[in-house]
């Protein structure tokens, strides 16, 4: 058994925050159907994409779950989607859409045909304006404050975070309200705005305080950890490490191994400092970075990796997305996480699992990534009862699509 | 009724991911019971700080908590911590930390005293080893591509996106178990390392198969959205607006807005190129920006707003974190999200609540950061039953403490 095995939630979404919230539920053993239209949806063409065109993106954001294609245009097709989303059975009657929650996809029709009703929608803003992660994440500050001292233009990030984390809290928002449903019996329409999710987190990590308590905002400090020690490193064979002293115990194991604790130790004296507290490592960054350069520059990666981990210190490599793969164990079948997987129209790449481990459960296997419209048929039979003869007619008809070639 | 009202959640964590969780689950209205040593934790002091001193991220990161504190190197001290923990109760025994789980916080030892404890044990690797968010960041590729083409060093992202993730995988991963016990009757021990959650999300996002597959990696594209239309522009005003035309609406939106049809359709031709297609914006990426920008650099914030919102088109202004608390509404109690909350050491700042609306439930208003030790004789009292006379002699052995000054 499966940590969500019996779990079934329908999905119409495109891109990240919903498709995630369902693949990482999907990760976990629960049932998820999504649905599309005949040609694919939104984001069926996202990059990155293979030679032939096939989205590698919406093979990894849908890993693990069933593709149903149909007609949404039409009224029979909407009739299917609405049934499918409100299917009864005690786990069932879940579903989340990123889409605006009118016309057939307005909650109280759904409600109507299934009471008790989970519905999550995620939205761009809590007015149901459009924001994508890149249109929020430049209103709340982050790219102001990334890369170098001293430039003068933003720096957008490259992992959509916001997007990710808003999947996940709508994946925490589902479950927290199957189980209210399960002890009360009554489902309900979640919203989760993806702006909310960012403005929530600014004031959770102290940005908001800064601002109305201390009076000033968060500098650029570069590739500085703040209000701690951590810098990057070059090494002699043209690598960089990141070091990270956040804690007492990181800073103590980090002087050790790099034998820098005499000259640290005179550093802290001229400039009257106490580098056990962390703020003070902060306010001497630059001359401790200054003092660790050449025992990195002295060494290669792997002469600086046996000293530092002897100590247990806290280090990092920087990797290239290439080197990751190619050189990092982690990211291997070596890793438990990983397995490689077959997709028919992309061929074999190393998939992940759910990162939870659950001792008492079985875990899901990595999933492979449906063809459009795969499930369609079995969907239909097994959700909706339809017969061979009704399915093939709603096919004759165009109102559902098969396995996209 | 708020959505998780009656569960009881303990935790020994800090710093990020572990707290991170157990806030998310006090913003839904679970009872959290934070356990820190008599000084405070490893985060305690963590920046940034007032200038007095006291932490914001502290205070932040614990919001809505019930702070509980313990001489945690006391056989004493840890038998109540243990006794607390596995407290009976059948929305209790679930239990987070991202300490070793050795010693007293070892898996057996707590479920040996409550058969269906569900504990989950956040690790850096998977092998148990150290690793923050920096550490990972630098290893799984996003910093080489992060800043401007060309640079040669890598660019920390500054928002802990890993660690927030990670929290919130927890806290899905919690409730999942929560399921399976009240479904099934056992508890169980989850683990989730901080590596893992970046490496599945590498893949997910086709980073992986982009390597695998494609036989290359992604390069480094600045501000651009990768594989579509997005990027910034400085407006008359000295501002920078974000756009994004990931979407064939979006990216028509945008056209119409800046009535830049035309220019566009004939970039299109002798481009030889289907700026319907994702793919093909994205290729003449700089060419479109080129003909969008003068269209902003006549236009101040306020004129660009009016003609982008007229179409809908899809934008977010750049803010830094000061302007995104003084001057956007979404960063006020006009917004739902938030309201002013007071704490004792620190005053009144802007506080969110869960950005997760329940429509059938009440909200839990945003929580404010507890004292250190605030808590300790409510949950001594109310969870372990102790008499006043008993909490008082635990308090004359300096075995807990009452909330700091």
């Amino acid at each position: 058994m499966t940590i969500l095995s019996g779990l079934r939630i329908t999905e119409c979404a495109a891109f990240i925050a919903g498709p995630f919230a369902t693949m990482s539920l999907a990760a976990l053993g629960a049932e998820v159907i999504r649905i599309d239209p005949l040609e694919g949806g939104l984001d069926y063409h996202r990059w990155p994409v293979t030679d032939s065109g096939r989205s590698l993106y919406w093979a990894g954001l849908n890993k693990g779950k069933k593709s149903v294609s149909i007609d949404l245009r039409s009224p029979e097709g909407r009739e299917l989607a609405q049934a499918i989303i409100t299917a009864p059975g005690e786990d069932g009657g879940i579903f989340i859409t990123n889409f605006p929650a009118t016309g057939w996809l307005d909650y109280e029709k759904l409600k109507a045909r299934r009471g008790d009703l989970i519905m999550a929608n995620i939205l761009g803003n809590r007015d149901g304006s459009t924001a994508l992660d890149y249109t929020v994440n430049c209103a709340v500050g982050f790219p102001a404050v990334t890369g170098t001292p001293g430039e003068l233009t933003p720096t957008n990030h490259v992992l959509p975070a916001w997007d990710l984390l808003c999947g996940m809290t709508a994946a925490t928002g589902l479950l927290a309200a199957e189980r209210h449903r399960r002890k009360h019996g009554a489902g309900q329409l979640l919203k989760i705005a993806l702006s909310d999710i960012a403005l929530a987190v600014v004031g959770d990590l102290g940005f908001i305080a800064e601002v109305q308590i201390n009076g000033h905002e968060r500098e650029r400090h570069g590739n500085h950890i703040f209000g701690a020690f951590g810098h990057d490193f070059e090494t002699r064979d043209d690598r960089r490490i990141m070091v990270a002293a956040v804690s007492l115990g990181q800073w103590k194991t980090l002087c050790k191994a790099t034998g820098t604790g005499d000259s640290i130790t005179k550093l802290e004296q001229s400039e009257n400092l106490d580098f056990a507290r962390e703020g003070d490592r902060f306010a001497a960054r630059d001359k401790i970075a200054a003092l660790l350069a050449p025992w990195f520059a002295a060494r290669t990666v792997a002469q600086a990796a046996a000293a530092l981990d002897s100590e247990r210190a806290c280090w990092g490599l920087y990797q290239s997305f290439a080197q990751l793969v190619k050189e990092d164990p982690r990211c291997s079948p070596a890793n438990a996480l990983f397995a490689p997987v077959h997709h028919p129209h992309i061929g074999t790449t190393l998939t992940a699992r759910s990162p939870i481990d659950f001792a008492a459960c079985k875990p899901t296997p990595p999933g492979t990534g449906p063809v459009l419209g795969q499930h369609t048929d079995e969907v239909l039979s097994e959700v909706l009862k339809l017969s061979g003869a009704q399915i093939g007619a709603l096919h004759d008809k165009n109102v559902i699509g098969g396995a996209a070639r």
